[in-house]
């Protein structure tokens, strides 16, 4: 019997009435010819609930308690949800993650997915049960106590029960209909695409479009899942939504695929560094100690023996990198005449498989914004990726010119 | 190192702020040298939401999912409790009734308890853990799957690890201080009494003062658990409250030790019932197969072969009784004229072990009720309790002065 996993996030199981749109949905894909394996949130709410007694009973909290009480939420939905199942005729259990079991790292509140043994849920499949509904997020350690995976978890605990049990796909339903050529309130000609490549999709997210946890597309990636984002809140078939694929499974395929933003970059700039060997080290050595996370990183042509060191980083770590970097200094690591954050600004991207074949990606990139007046403060590049530092009060005009300059309110 | 039990309901830990009062109970009994089992119940209200979720998705839900999603509210509460305990310094941490584990039946949502092995919290207990906090109510079936023990089973949670773990007592912190000789809504001068025996408390429980679940009574009396019934919200040191216990602990005995009430109950006369042997059996076979918990029995003096038989029972059951008896008639296996129901009336009973060694508490019981010109409609009698049916705008009047007659204001 063709396995497909089935997932839904916490606004798609808010209420009693959206459970029953879920379990609809399922029956569905059971109707199809489908064993099921439905993955499902807490519902909306109830972990912010959760998690806020935790941290009003005990600032500095025992991750293993978190994890206990965290964890409750999506226990109650998988139970829901199985009987909302039974109420439609369809055979379902619901699986808390230790009785999957769904064996992870000791990491509590972020653990790592280690095994999931199928022996428990198959023999099931094979005794008539057609659904399986596992709640989400959590797992169980070696010490025999509940894990959670992080904020996000449950795209990788579908992901994850896909790769596990060679699922044919894995159906993410979420509140919006699939992943766009950029942001809709933004650009109002961004089109949904109806395939992404994961690399893709790994840059999207990780640029903030938050479709996706990165994890679960790393995954995803890695076992080969054929992983599909839909919504839980309009008719769909098999046609709908955005499948997140292996480059190869693309055939039509524009040399951009999307523009993505992120307001949350601060542009930080050490004056007149010592440039010898080794200065990168000692700078973001100490940085990357303090849990900065940095993401683009220019130097300056030197002048005498001097330069000038310019990174981006979230406007909220600011206050630690200022921190590490006056630290470094007093104890003699590096030497500089002084660090000037810029907060304004926004980081604007391209991210496409097609550029590894297509030159003048960058070029067509630069003459747009040049276009607009918009001064471009730092570029960083990857293979498939190129992003800006402009400005933050022209981003949006620049999302919008590169939508325009790349055509991507048409397909491929 | 001697190991005390307390459990706290729902009131008990409804907010943080009261867990927080709980947890410093628990603090004290660590310093005063216990090792402590902590047993919680669900915030309260929670466990009535879940509940009504079940219901709302599925009418006749299968009660395996009931029990996964029920007992998600004790986690909440076990985890908030270690963490709340951690943050005053002592060394704690939750349990779910699966990690224990508390072995069950798979009678789910009404499970017995089968077996507590000390194995895993001992180990703890010997590694520096304080304090050990289980989730009430729940347990774990032979087949994997999350039980309950149904309504009021923290109760029998707590009494059970009591006496798994040899514990000095079981204490049940609630919102009442104690167990009084009656109703003090009712009595004014109702005294709360210092000890009380096993077998007494069994009667005032199933007669409907709710201070502790009839299970975890009987549990207590086989196991001779020492259980006392305190107050969450009052200071409280080891001579609080009421002590639940054996008989041979009771210095000082009332004859009576308390009066207790039901309202709920109904006068059922079957009249002119053919008397013949086996005539009982034939109307309370099929009662009892209807589900209708007959209390007291009465059958007149027989004339010309027929008889008059007057039962009690919950007044909610009265429309099935009628119909079992109606039934019975119906095929023949019973004959009578008619069937009254009396839904106007009151049970009052006085309950004490005393009794066994005193004649003539039955003469004093209605001697009392005479003078108050209290008409008696149905008598019933136990080894330790004398119940009787009367008119229930009576009701008050008859508390009163049967806690007056047996001088239940007074102390031994």
């Amino acid at each position: 019997m063709p396995l497909l996993v089935m997932k839904f996030g916490g606004t798609s199981v808010g209420d009693l009435a959206r459970i029953r749109n879920a379990a609809e949905k399922v029956k569905r894909e059971v109707e199809r010819g489908f064993d099921v394996i439905v993955v499902v949130s807490a519902m909306s709410g109830k972990t912010n609930e959760l998690v806020g007694w935790v941290e009003q009973t005990s600032p500095l909290f025992d991750a293993r308690e978190y994890d206990a009480v965290v964890s409750s939420g999506e226990n109650v939905t998988a139970g829901l949800m199985a009987l909302m199942l039974q109420e439609m005729d369809v055979p379902a259990r619901s699986w808390q993650g230790w009785q999957v079991p769904l064996k992870t790292t000791s990491a509590h509140s972020a653990a790592r997915i280690e095994d999931i043994p199928r022996a428990n849920i198959d023999q099931k499949f094979a005794e008539g049960m057609k659904v399986a509904v596992v709640a989400g997020f959590q797992g169980i350690s070696p010490e025999g106590r509940i894990t959670t995976l992080g904020r996000g978890g449950s795209d990788t605990t579908a992901v994850a029960f896909a790769a596990a049990f060679d699922a044919v796909r894995c159906d993410i339903y979420t509140d919006v209909d699939g992943v766009y050529t950029t942001d809709p309130r933004i650009e109002g000609k961004a089109r949904k695409l109806d395939r992404i490549a994961f690399e893709e999709m790994l840059e999207l997210a990780s640029l903030g479009a938050k479709v996706l946890q990165t994890r679960s597309v790393e995954l995803a990636m890695r076992y080969k899942v054929k992983l599909r984002v839909l919504s839980s809140f309009e008719e769909t078939d098999e046609n709908s939504g955005t499948l997140v694929c292996d480059e190869e499974d693309i055939v039509e395929q524009n040399v951009v695929s999307g523009v993505a933003y992120s307001r949350d970059e601060a542009k930080m700039t050490l004056i007149s560094v010592a440039d010898r060997p080794g200065i990168a080290a000692a700078i973001f050595g100490p940085l990357a100690k303090a849990g900065v996370n940095v993401d683009m990183i220019v130097q300056n042509i030197s002048e005498e023996g001097r330069t000038d060191m310019t990174f981006s980083c979230p406007v909220n770590q600011v206050p630690r990198a200022e921190d590490a970097m006056e630290k470094a200094r007093a104890s003699g690591e590096i030497n500089f005449h002084g660090l000037v954050a810029d907060t304004d600004v926004a980081k604007v991207s391209v991210v496409g498989i097609g550029m590894r074949s297509h030159a003048g990606v960058a070029a067509r990139m630069f003459e747009s914004l040049a276009a607009e007046g918009i001064n471009i403060k730092v570029i960083a590049t990857s293979e498939i990726k190129i992003s800006v530092l402009i400005d933050r009060k022209y981003m949006e005009l620049a999302v919008q010119a590169l939508h325009d300059a790349f055509g991507l309110d048409k397909a491929a």
